[in-house]
């Protein structure tokens, strides 16, 4: 089984795969789609969706897992965040994989085993879940990882993957 | 010049072709796109970029104007419409076709003359401007008739189209 993760963003986009083989689960890449500060809307979308399909063609993953957005007060930045997140799940769905979507504190539960943890807390067992070497920055990626992670520990035992 | 505006919705997407030809503004077509109560968000956008996508071939609007949403309180449908919104705009923007954007304001500026116009005003110069029998149903089919008719007085005199 392998789940690409997604943290969803404007300007800087986590993404992380975490394949599970016989119980154990490992990174299989991470990293940051960025897009350049400025650039309007419409084409920011575009370079997304393209960055987007580029990695689930090089990987095909079973499944993509995306966190939803937590309103702050910026509405604004809820806006375009919420826009370039449609743009995604367009793009995973136009290909035919599976789109699921879980809460900020369903990921946390699922790494951490504690819904209120702390953004370090959730790096560092993220590592330590994945075996790495050291937590993995920056923070969208390791925060990718984590949202694969709740997808693949919501599935143990449902699907038999 | 033909002009494809757009008033962005989950459930009902308004739509409204307005031609300009020597000065004189006509509608080309208009109606909604609807999606289903209940379907998942994945799905829904795959149906809002087919349908659109659909639009766009057929007429091959030279330009494509779409509201800007306005924040209410409900933050769980601001976010699906934006999500739905990006994925329109998506949608426009891999066609090639350039994507222009107006707030509320300007859209009733630009049709009424007056920022805070009601609905039912904008409704009303709307049938005036296209010279048509009667007031446009349902309201989101009207309102991207006015978003079209901002979209030119807005070009007006500026590329000469």
């Amino acid at each position: 089984m392998l789940v690409l993760g997604i943290d969803p963003g404007t300007a800087l986009i986590g993404f992380g795969l975490v394949s599970k083989e016989g119980g154990k689960l490992t990174a299989v890449e991470h990293g940051v789609i960025r897009t350049p500060a400025g650039m309007e809307l419409a084409l920011r979308l575009v370079q997304i969706s393209e960055s987007v399909k580029e990695l689930l063609q090089r990987y095909q993953p079973d499944a993509v897992a995306v966190e939803e957005l937590f309103f702050h007060r910026n509405v604004k930045t809820f806006s375009s965040v919420s826009q370039a997140r449609g743009a995604l799940i367009l793009t995973v769905a136009q290909l035919g994989i599976k789109v699921f979507e879980y809460t900020p504190l369903q990921v946390k539960q699922a790494v951490v085993g504690y819904g209120k943890a702390e953004k370090d807390q959730v790096q560092k067992m993220v590592k330590s879940i994945l075996k790495m070497d050291k937590v993995v920055r920056p923070d969208d990626a390791a925060d990718a990882l984590a949202i694969a992670i709740c997808h693949i520990h919501s599935y143990r035992g449902e699907v038999g993957l």
